[in-house]
């Protein structure tokens, strides 16, 4: 095969293999949204089979030599070429390790888990869901164990949603983020509390779409190429540049939790939606990692939606679309109340503050879980007591506990460390930002534009072009230090509670 | 290739091509309802992609093989089996008849032209719309005459829609119709006319999506197996059993547009999700042709949706859900003014008797179309003079005319006598449902149960397995006559009318 023909393949197998995720994308996407509730039944069985047929065009030994032949010639190559050609060999590689049947009914497994998960959280019944949970759970240990049998399964799971992450990296990086995080929460706990009633009056829920349109608007993201859809657990889908779909949930008795959701899932979706022209329909035309991709969205709801000069920005949208709920309220009241920051129960509606405690708890539950040193059984109690101990809640119901998050469902083991890492990234990435732009008076402008150009500029545009950490710092964001972080979360909290 | 290996070839195509068929209903059904604007740039790429797979599998030599295989024992196999072989072998000839580059443009020309005729028909532009119409003409026209060239092209394409079905048979229906049909049509025409102006009062649209989901639960639609969602022109998917999508469009001012288009399409769905267990996942599992597709939601929205004993029945729900808009009607008076016979612009807000002119003018049209007759920037004209001739009136733009209806956006060419003969059909399926089961008593009782039970039990349970004459034998429904049809129109409107 000369490299004519082994890019020609590679470009044959590529097309076929974007079309089929489009395609399972969007089933999934549907299967949350749109689709009626038994739809499951057949959807699973639909997933499983073009699992299969993934699997088979990427181990068809003709797309490995086709690879080989690339690679053997690295320094030939053009970098998108060269970029996909790495990227189909590592995807290659971890395809090599589950044969085709297996591949397939674990996407089966994944698909039919998230269908019962969403009854069982509803439902608040954990034993519905502990079955798939198990398969899911021994699915990816196995994977782990094949991909590298000499380190911990956890380890291998983690290094695919952050390359790097490991036990050992992120071990000190959340014993310190409890260490300086958890002496303040209990500092502010003792101090006046901001008024917070007003966020939980009644906002009726068609007006609470209204208000998405707005802060989407606010926000730059383009209706034309981007969905907005509802569902039990808020979530982001992009399958290319014109195609995106977030998702929120509406509580007709907390504006704050569908407002900052959307907040969250427009910055994946900005991500998305700005990845380069030349990169669409490759392998690497979507966001990079998933702690990149959390950088983003998490970005967006805290370090902009929660700061104070965006809180002025938004303040004549809100009160024009709820001037009742808000006619006794002052703009400075509405950016402490957003920034109350008390330990809860929710992850997704948890403060800044708390909020990296809520994915220690997670942490501890994955690497024990895939460590076997809790059996699936007994995770719910592991999760209450960690809560309790961590945060100082007590756990209710299953439904407000261990059953809140969707990750799980999808096999997502090692996914939510990337939460914390991104927040703590993006502390670093406005930190480069604003020695380029003028972000504080852009946003209480009300004008984003520059903040999201500049993201596109730096890092969206490359898509999976470049590694994470060539990509941060050729944006110049300087290496990653959690303690900036830290600083971040401690200067602006202190602020908040006018402390010291 | 023994029998064994040519039935497990057999199943393993089957399943990724059903998988692939989901996967392209999803995300043509998507594309319609919830997915952004431009979307359609990208899904039109993976629409071609994925045709260029199903290509590939269908025409792969081993499939034909095993098809050869299976059918030299015809008489060997039992029922399922064979008419899946045959139903293959069919398919296989017509792909074979196309090259798969060119096979896979024509799926994403009809996926982009979906997108282009849904703006042009928002604006009548016309002029947008008519490179992608001239191409799938082409298109379609190409198909024809490979596959039989002695027979003119439109005969070809309406026997896919309706098997047997050719302009010789058409022909003298379309000509007993517009005979017998438009002196009636012209003598009501001269009748003090029923009062509709209770249809079009304000009828929020949020009240109209609850009367939809009363209607579908007066028709034993599963909800949990169908769902509904809004679009620019109500249709139908089918994906299994556990999953059918119907759509409606609703207006404001005219209540009896969406409330009938639901209840066609929920007959669509009835038919979907009425197809036995058995027959899910294969090339049988959605309904027999488009003409028997098209009685069953004729059935519904005419036979039994515009009589006196069904809108008894709806009598309470709509009264109950629009009290003030009904306040001074009477549910004689609603069944009189959903009957009101007038010719008008729109097929589907169309009343029983006029609407086969309405689509006698897409017949001809459609044959002079593919019969190259009309250049393509002419057919406007001719739509326009066809109204004025066959149906008496003017078409003040192209929104309302020759935009008005998708099907031609997706290449169906062909597809609309399956209304007309439907509508035939009905009036003899229930002509063999009367013998056994007490239809009127149990719609005017509410209860619709025996109606759909009769015709599960005796059409839709079979799928594609039995092919559509032998269908309707075994169902008791006597060999078609159009006269049958035709006399239940003239005793309906006279009884309505009041005449003699």
């Amino acid at each position: 095969m000369n490299r004519n023909q082994a890019e020609e393949k590679l470009n044959t197998v590529e097309r076929e293999l974007t079309a089929l995720w489009h395609a399972m994308g969007t089933l999934s996407t549907d299967g949350e949204t749109a689709a009626p509730k038994e739809s499951w039944r057949g959807r699973g069985r639909t997933m499983e089979t073009l699992a299969g047929m993934e699997h088979r065009l990427l181990t068809d030994p003709a797309f490995g030599e086709a690879l080989d032949t690339l690679l053997a010639e690295k320094d030939a190559l053009e970098a998108v070429l060269l970029r996909r050609a790495e990227e189909f060999q590592e995807l290659l590689e971890e395809m090599r390790l589950t044969p085709a049947e297996e591949y397939a009914e674990n996407q089966r497994l994944a698909s039919d888990a998230s269908a019962v998960w969403h009854d069982a959280k509803l439902s608040g019944d954990y034993d519905a869901f502990a079955p798939y949970l198990e398969k899911l759970i021994a699915a990816r240990r196995r994977f782990a164990e094949r991909k590298d049998p000499d380190r911990p399964a956890y380890d291998v799971l983690l290094d695919r949603f952050e390359r790097g992450a490991s036990m050992e990296t992120l071990d000190p990086f959340f014993d310190l983020v409890r260490r300086e995080l958890t002496p303040l929460i209990r500092e502010i706990a003792a101090m006046p509390q901001p008024r917070t009633d007003f966020l939980h009056r009644s906002y009726p829920v068609e007006k609470q779409r209204l208000l998405s349109d707005r802060v989407m608007a606010l926000m730059w993201i383009d209706r034309g190429r981007c969905g907005i859809a509802e569902t039990e657990h808020p979530f982001t889908d992009g399958s290319n540049k014109w195609d995106v779909r977030i998702t929120t949930h509406y509580h007709e008795d907390d504006v704050a939790s569908s407002l900052y959701s959307v907040i969250h899932e427009g910055g994946h979706a900005l991500y998305e939606m700005g990845v380069g022209d030349e990169l669409q329909f490759t392998i690497l035309g979507g966001g990079s990692t998933m702690g990149i991709h959390e950088s983003q969205s998490r970005f967006y709801e805290n370090l902009i939606g929660r700061s104070e000069p965006f809180c002025r920005a938004l303040w004549p949208i809100l009160t024009e679309i709820f001037p009742e709920q808000l006619a006794d309220v002052t703009v400075e009241e509405f950016y402490k109340g957003i920034n109350q920051a008390s330990p809860s129960l929710i992850r997704t509606e948890a403060d800044e503050l708390t909020y990296p405690l809520h994915v220690l708890v997670r942490y501890e539950m994955e690497r024990r879980m895939i460590g076997r040193e809790v059996p699936v059984k007994e995770l719910p109690d592991l999760w209450n007591s960690l809560y309790r101990e961590v945060l100082g809640v007590e756990v209710p119901n299953h439904t407000v506990g261990i059953l809140q998050d969707s990750h799980w469902s999808g096999g997502a083991f090692g996914y939510f460390p990337s939460y914390a890492l991104g927040s703590a990234y993006g502390v670093q990435i406005l930190a480069a930002m604003e020695r380029e732009v003028d972000v504080w008076g852009s946003v209480a402008a009300g004008d984003l534009a520059p903040v999201t150009a500049w993201l596109r500029e730096h890092l969206h545009r490359y898509g999976k072009l470049l590694r994470p950490a060539e990509l941060l710092r050729s944006a110049g964001v300087e290496p990653f230090e959690p303690r900036c972080y830290i600083g971040y979360l401690q200067r602006k909290f202190r602020g908040v509670y006018s402390m010291n």
